[in-house]
């Protein structure tokens, strides 16, 4: 069967990239979705920003070795993997923090609508973040979650803000951005997309959907490193929004140290404290890589070795239970397979005994994450042989295997 | 007179720390309360987070090197330096960031008073984060900036919450905490403290000062690298506070992906987001060595440093009009001397022509950094004699010195 995949990953127009990352020989790394892995350049990237930049350069690196525009520098860089003009995009901060920013300035621009809308089962920072908002404030706004199937006809005037995830976290069912997005508008609600699941991945454009704001991960398809600094989208026509953030790097004047927060005219009013330089770079470096690469054929890689997951798994599901959790068409799924089984637990577990790297999401998901850059096609086959012997020998059932801990 | 410091320099106790440092040949730097030398050790520990818990370790690193636990580890280092006990104080995201989740949290224990009071010319983000504060949320709370003789007459029973930076950015002016926060309490208000020019330079005792919030900043005296992650301090009396940022990583079971947000138990209610490693790594390292130094000595050597610089000031404040803008008691200063002078811009510039490296604060502030683990007391005489030639030379005068950017 490996044999057989032999000129797929032959024929691979991609096949340059795995080279360019660390990864252990044997290891079968299907959690790139979850933390992406490590480039070679940027362990060089990080040995000049630390022993020049920081070392040598000191403060005059701000300005001299442009510390200063990171953020909108790398942003620029991400823009294009999300349909975002240049301008329109902030590095900086967390996810979470980026929700904040984004859901507040989406309030602001609406006045008389109460209601934070989202989908119940989403990833819970994003709705953990608008119960938060929900809360200060004096309860002007409420946070509502309905499930997916009830998103649309929830829809209605007293909406001001959506927020949804494009691709879900657990099933990477795929929203239409630009209908979802179409139908927000006719209520005269907003919309925030979370693209964590999205970005160098799938194939997204912000401004081709109409959209109005969205936040991003570093760390996942962008190769940015373990808590890499997020992004923020907001389209030009909603740039007079005021953050409630309104830190110092958000001002128009952040060295005129005035008294009185004047945001600057565009994007880096959503950005907040100085940004973590380190950190910085080590996203910029996992983004310019993914530059290198077609993104349409990334996308179109991630769907043949999706498909092919499914395929070799289905005698799987058949014989052991597994049922697939994700959307049968790859056209309505971004890149990672779900299957849900009541021992997924342990059975994720045990396929890290064997060097198959997946993730449990509770109850009963294991997550196959599908990272183009350095999967291969024998890498899908691989895995699911290896999960065959986890289940013919049913190494699940050691107790071991019972009771660790999983982290995203 | 460079000869007659060389004995303070062999007496100095900590002397040996300055070879822990990369710090290039010639070079004073004095800006080390902007941004903290490079200590050699960051450069193993990030190789080392890098290849081997990156590179190596993956997804699994978020538990078995212990990244999880990084904010609340790293957090339990600093809090000796601050006066609070483990448990009290949580590393992460921006001071910015930081400063709106501890005013946040003040205000939620507050109720019917509206003012949030400063200092007028404290350091700008902590004034803008209070700005963006109360404008949000249907006007419920005022900002009000007093001048620094007029904080205490401002404190009444309007008052919900007084933030104070406790050694000033630009004079070093330090206040007394213990006296502020007790008046402070007297009339009901609750006080955060900004330790950014505090924390590793000046003995902080938040406890013993009865102090409700702290934040303070990474990439200073702790030397953790540009924009290094910041903390938090809460008094454990106040860990009930609801924080408005409430992302995952301050869930209860952040793992358990549940629909509603339910705020752990104890200080880390105060993270937010999923925490930036690769920065958080370079700030245990600075915060590691600076632990290997006898805080009292630190402080010593801070007060003997500044005293000699001082000294050897003197003659060219009669000389060439510079004006001392700091406390002239070493006990109501920090770690940093500033002078005034009307050409301070293009003095700075000068300097570093000779390689000194100061700060320019606007309007007219020369800034000295006293950072005790590398400077000697040569460099405090090394410096005001390049500072003479300038003058002599008055090589300030030259075009190339008026125009350039300064970022701190």
């Amino acid at each position: 069967m490996l044999e057989a995949v032999e000129p797929m990953d032959a024929a691979d127009p991609l096949r340059h990239f795995r080279e360019e990352f660390v990864l252990r020989e044997g290891l079968i790394y299907l959690d790139g979705n979850s933390l992406g892995a490590l480039p070679k350049t940027t362990l060089e990237r990080m040995q000049h920003t630390l022993s020049q930049e920081w070392g040598q350069g000191l403060i005059s690196s701000w300005t001299e070795a442009d510390w200063i525009e990171a953020p909108g520098r790398i942003a620029d860089k991400i823009a294009p993997l999300i349909g975002a003009g240049a301008g329109e995009v902030v590095a900086c901060d967390s996810t979470s923090v980026n929700i904040f920013k984004a859901l507040s300035a989406a309030l602001s621009l609406q006045s008389d609508r109460k209601i934070m809308l989202t989908e119940a089962g989403n990833f819970p920072t994003d709705a953990y973040m608008m119960q938060g908002l929900a809360k200060s404030g004096g309860a002007a706004y409420e946070f509502l979650a309905v499930p997916r199937d009830r998103i649309l006809e929830a829809l209605n005037d007293d909406v001001a803000v959506l927020l949804l995830t494009h691709v879900h976290y657990k099933t990477a069912s795929m929203y239409d951005m630009a209908e979802v997005t179409r139908r927000a508008h006719e209520v005269g609600a907003l919309v925030v997309w979370d693209l964590s699941h999205s970005t160098g991945a799938v194939e997204v454009d912000l401004n081709g959907a109409n959209a109005d704001f969205a936040v991003g991960c570093g760390y996942k398809y962008l190769n940015g490193g373990p808590g890499a600094p997020a992004f923020l989208y907001a389209a030009k026509r909603h740039h007079h929004a005021q953050p409630i953030l309104s830190g110092w790097f958000g001002h128009a004047r952040p060295f005129g140290f005035e008294e009185d927060y004047e945001a600057v005219a565009g994007i880096d009013r959503f950005q907040c404290g100085t940004p973590s330089i380190l950190s910085m770079a080590a996203l910029e470096s996992g983004v310019d890589q993914l530059l290198r690469a077609d993104p349409a054929a990334v996308r179109q890689k991630s769907i043949s070795l999706s498909e092919l997951l499914v395929k070799e798994m289905e005698p799987l599901c058949e014989e052991f239970g597994f049922v697939l959790a994700s959307p049968t068409d790859p056209a309505q799924r971004g890149s990672h397979v779900a299957y849900s089984h009541p021992n997924a637990y342990a059975m994720v577990q045990a396929l890290k005994a064997r060097d198959v790297i997946g993730d449990f999401r509770t109850p009963d998901t294991i997550r196959f994450g599908i990272t183009p850059l350095y999967l291969r096609f024998a890498d899908m086959v691989g895995a699911v042989q290896r999960l065959r012997q986890v289940c013919e020998q049913r190494e699940w059932e050691r107790a071991e295997y019972q009771t660790l801990s999983a982290v995203t």
